[in-house]
């Protein structure tokens, strides 16, 4: 049994209101290409497909595309599952209909969990045990059980899945959660504040292979075979250093092996820091210069239009911070802290995109104080 | 070859603001029991599945729930096609994978348009050719040729309908378009201004059946094959008299013969009219008390909670008319006019789901005055 794992997709996400759907129908076509190459007999998405629940139109035409050369094309079964970014429902709309030609997207829990047997062409079939995210609440009302936390949520989902008869076949669980230990990046939404998401890996030791999705950077947790795949691009500038890849996972005889087969993407996403002149002096190849950048700029006298001169070297600068003109340190650091602030990014687009106005430096004040007493309470 | 026509489901649909969801799953609810009922051989929805582009996710559950019926319990095939309210990319995402299970849901138009050969339980097979609603510009692009009105891009359709080798078997058109001389009411939103979106029913004349959709009152046009099913529910107080129904359409040998099969609403809807002593004292069954209603009062003098008064009779007026207090007959015209002004509605429903308020009294002469200059500088 031979599959991929992915996850985190997040089509239609931006960074910094700037589209990826060109970067992210590169690094699909990609995954597509891979699951080609090696002959899979199942491709997993853990998760997170779409960024929004309810997705802009170009982002569902790229998603049929990728599912029309997996599924249609290459006939190679696809099992996505709904992440804490999806719209559950949504996302699921007609899938009972689809399960024939080899596509699986489970939305909504179910109860028991369903159980999806894969054909391998080695003969060694294995069953997936899809487990689409779920709010504890959502599992104590389907599943009739007293419990509160994530841990205890998923202990019962993970007793269901064991209990469940594979005839001796592989058990792969396939889940969108955060598992404690885990690295986190700044392009993560926290499925609850204050540590109440975290689940133990070793809940999971027992099955053949985890294919977890949430976490950006690929990592395993506990043991190798429970495992975050990360997302195939860099969502953020904390992922600067992270290299995104899939995995190709391998079971044989219950055992699982796994390989990271790298991703290139259209451009990288990159922080460079220097002096003005020095940067616009760089001498780079043309893929370089289109990165996405973060630049911070070392100078300490004022510049005239930095970012217009910058962005004639480098097309693609995305954020600029003035380092060099930062006197207070501390200063700077609330800046960082309010930039990687999910929930104050989150409002401020909910915002704009409601009321056709930025936030007011007023209304932005009102709104950090109160992001910031929210976190102070909490931890 | 036996199969049911509707059309119009507009799922997520509100009357005055109030939501139908409950009506729409009462009578979707009859559809499929008709379908099981007569032993169809399949089920064609002329359009306008969902009320709007992106539906709300109850809109999308109810669809979900009925196509589950009839597709994955009756083995109902079932073709549906997009209409002017549909998102035509939303609606069909994922379609190509549900075609095996005998779903076709057909949202951009295609190149030839599809062809589906419904298998008959009488051996009589026959071929369905779903055109979704689609702007002449989109005709254009797509096949390529100088056309502008709707009349000439369905021309083109048509001639590859024509053109199509169906074996012998009887040609059925599914599509969502104004002919010619049809009867509209207050719920249809007019699919170009000025008359540019009619077609000519002779078109249509040389098939065995067309399913159309878009007019919400059931009717025929030029010959009794070329046929609008109308919506399953009073979607506007114009309705009033009209009597809902699914269209049971068999085939013999190429020969069309149809039956209505009428539909039972959770609540009708009507206008009722009087003075309101008389409209509260009246002897009513439950069923009618609960009826959604348009209250025209004659009373000539001021009345406190005119409204508060009448909902404690008929909990469900959703709006009302002081007919008596108009002392200005013209005035009265103009309210009515604007009310079945679809434009105004949409507008200021839009306004209130952005920002939140109402339009003002200011406002709303504004976008009145803007609204009837459109409509004389194109009439």
């Amino acid at each position: 049994m031979k599959f991929l794992h992915t996850s985190d997709w997040h089509i239609g996400r931006q960074l910094h209101n700037h589209s990826l759907l060109e970067d992210q129908r590169v690094v699909l076509g990609q995954i597509v290409d891979l699951a080609e190459r090696h002959q899979v007999d199942a491709l997993v998405v853990a998760g997170d497909v779409f960024d929004r629940s309810v997705p802009p139109s170009q982002a569902i035409e790229l998603l049929d595309e990728i599912l029309a050369r997996l599924v249609k094309d290459l006939a190679i079964p696809v099992i996505m599952i709904a992440g804490n970014h999806d719209g559950a429902q949504r996302l699921a709309f007609a899938s009972k209909h689809m399960q024939q030609s080899g596509l699986y997207i489970v939305g909504p829990l179910s109860n028991p969990p369903q159980a999806i047997r894969i054909k391998s062409k080695q003969g060694d079939d294995a069953v997936f045990y899809p487990l689409p995210y779920a709010e504890p609440a959502l599992v104590r009302e389907l599943y009739g059980l007293e419990l509160t936390s994530h841990q205890q949520a998923m202990q019962v989902l993970l007793d269901k899945v064991a209990e469940d008869d594979s005839q001796g076949l592989s058990k792969v669980v396939v889940a969108h959660c955060f598992l404690d230990g885990g690295d986190e990046s700044d392009s993560e939404r926290p499925l609850s504040i204050g540590g109440a998401d975290k689940i133990s890996p070793r809940l999971f030791s027992e099955f053949s292979y985890t294919a977890l999705g949430h976490l950006h950077g690929p990592q395993y947790k506990g043991q190798p075979h429970i495992r975050y795949s990360g997302s195939p691009l860099k969502y953020s500038f904390s992922e600067q250093h992270q290299a995104k890849s899939v995995s190709l996972v391998t079971i044989t005889q219950g055992k699982a092996e796994f390989e990271l087969l790298p991703l290139r993407p259209l451009r990288d996403v990159r922080v460079i820091e220097g002096y003005l002149d020095e940067l616009l002096q760089a001498e780079l190849d043309e893929q370089a210069r289109q990165d996405y950048l973060m630049v911070r700029l070392l100078d300490k006298s004022a510049i005239l239009d930095a970012m217009g001169k910058l962005r004639e070297v480098y097309p693609n600068v995305l954020h600029l911070e003035r380092t060099g003109l930062m006197a207070n340190k501390q200063q700077l650091e609330l800046n960082r802290q309010h930039m990687s602030r999910d929930e104050f990014d989150m409002f401020s687009d909910f915002f704009s995109q409601v009321s056709g106005e930025d936030l007011s430096d007023e209304q932005r004040e009102v709104l950090l104080q109160t992001i910031s007493q929210l976190h102070e309470r909490v931890y």
